[in-house]
């Protein structure tokens, strides 16, 4: 049983895995190089000192970590370690450095973050119902997985084990690719007319969501994976090409643009799982308040559950379109319903 | 006063015009080559043949343009036209081979569409407060423009005057760059293990959610604006050349996901105008109808007005996070009237 854990790193992760533990009656210990950091995550989570922790959890840049490990053996000699960081290759090369320290030391990678970083973003549910990786080596302690185990399921989260080398080859695709690709598609913005810039849809606004990202974390990630990232924008750059190549070739256009919407139908839905397609069920409402409210109090009475909602307005309009995400059934039913008492519904005709 | 117009194309774009047209009380006349979706299209709107038609649009593939214009040339002779295509210059050029046509065609551009097409999408809402480009030619008629402008402000729309030349500059960079990017990346994600891909969090989402288009529309309008796309795709390649040289030095990663910030800031935000900094409040509801409902009546109660709304459902749990996209002011008295009342809110820390 986790009882006593010390926290060494009080950022966004660090400060929300202390909340979570103490909200579990554990006793948690927030550190931090930087006093101003440290002393937030304190009363946020209380503030107390831990003798002899079970557990000590490194979150911070995987580029601290060798210097930190160090002096954490030196005061915790019994204590199971673990990181946080978004790379995990790297991380067992640092551990490999200290003889012995495998079987207690289990890289994971807790698949949830914030944009906007720091012990004040923090939240207690940030890892609630999320996928949380780790990558223990053959030699890896039963008792010391069992302490990360127990972290892990009372922050909420769902343990996933992965070799150190499939993670950052699966992340490389699913996150760093997609952050570099929106950061230099971004950067192609730069200096464009602001009139011009007027005319920017939701495709570039999806496209380019996460380039909004802070680069001091992700020099260290994008630099910790490097050798599978590598791949991917060779890969990538060999795609890019053909493109320009095939600008003159509609046929050969189709073709790449077919390919990607193939590799997009990869991506499972929102609940994970395989892929669920859902029906959209667009409709126009007045923008002000009530009308959201309204509608919402019709899918309770239908008893419709809205997967998802996405909410345009129209510039310099007093009206909005507002999209609804539901199953095909309840979309049907829905659609039906909001219609025959007034609501201003456009169902996607089959 | 627009009476009378023919449509030649009953797709998305043409129907959802003659939907919109015929709602204001003007005839419609719908053509397609392709019989049935022109019986759909005549079904949805009416379906009355007129006599002399003021204005005939074009919502056509622009390779199948120039064809079309020789035969409604010879059968409305007086008729002003207008096209609707993404892609403006290479409608100009062919507008030039037919003497004296350019005083009465005018390339159109709507900034709308949606990720389905064909007839059976088609909404007479569809350019509701959207921008409507005119690339008009310099000795373009005045009372053919007004026509146009006519059809503009009958839907909804709002006209933006643009050289075709910028247009095709601007849609390169804001839409056909955004997508070859998603598209291209997404075709990356080909033959991933299944295991890996449920580890895609929003970020892959966002960034790839375009590359669902149709490669028969995207085959056409990136061949018709090659030259644009292709100094930006030599551009996108060379800051990709970058990036990957950069791999083993994390300031100049650093530079250039700042970079890619830099431009991301380039982009006004939904309402049009400046771009507009929300305060996102998060909230933990359980996962059953009438939740959303009760909290949007709540918002209604303290007039608080919500901009966007991002519902995240916890895989195997009963429980969603929902976070609201609000004016600063509306996210402090909103969090605290909620919390008052007993709601699981996580306002972000300042």
């Amino acid at each position: 049983m986790l009882r006593k854990v010390r926290i060494v790193g009080s950022g966004l992760i660090g400060t929300s895995i202390g909340l979570g533990l103490v909200q579990q009656g554990i006793a948690v210990e927030m550190v931090d190089s930087d006093s101003f950091a440290q002393a937030l995550a304190e009363d946020l989570t209380g503030g107390v000192v831990v003798a002899d922790p079970e557990l000590v959890v490194f979150a911070l840049p995987t580029s601290a970590l060798s210097q930190v490990i160090k002096s954490e053996i030196a005061i915790n000699p019994q204590s199971t370690f673990m990181d946080v960081g978004s790379v995990k290759s790297e991380v067992v090369l640092q551990i490999e450095t200290f003889p012995g320290l495998s079987t207690r030391f289990l890289p994971t990678h807790p698949m949830a973050g914030r944009e906007i970083g720091g012990a004040g973003s923090a939240r207690a549910d940030l890892f609630q119902g999320r996928s949380w990786i780790l990558t223990p080596e053959a030699n890896c302690a039963p008792e010391s997985k069992n302490l990360v185990l127990d972290l892990i399921s009372s922050l909420g989260a769902t343990p996933i084990e992965l070799s150190a080398r499939d993670h950052d080859a699966a992340v490389a695709k699913i996150s760093h690719l997609p952050q570099i690709a929106a950061s230099l598609v971004a950067k192609q913005l730069t200096g464009t007319p602001a009139e011009w810039m007027e005319l920017a849809g939701q495709g570039l606004r999806d496209t380019t969501r996460i380039a909004g990202s802070d680069e001091k974390l992700w020099k260290e990630i994008i630099y910790s994976n490097r050798s599978e990232i590598s791949e991917l924008l060779i890969s990538l750059q060999n795609d890019l090409t053909q493109m320009i190549a095939a600008l003159d070739d509609p046929a050969k256009i189709a073709e790449l643009i077919a390919a990607g919407r193939e590799g997009k139908a990869m991506i499972p839905g929102k609940h994970g799982g395989k892929a669920r397609e859902y029906s959209y069920l667009p409709i126009v409402i007045d923008d002000k308040p009530g009308q959201l409210g309204a509608i919402f109090n019709e899918c309770a009475a239908m008893e419709v559950n809205v997967e998802d909602l996405n909410i345009e307005h129209s510039p310099g309009q007093q009206s909005a379109l507002i999209t609804l995400s539901l199953s095909a059934l309840d979309a049907e039913k829905l659609s039906a319903h909001l219609t025959s008492i007034g609501w201003n519904v456009h169902p996607v005709r089959k």
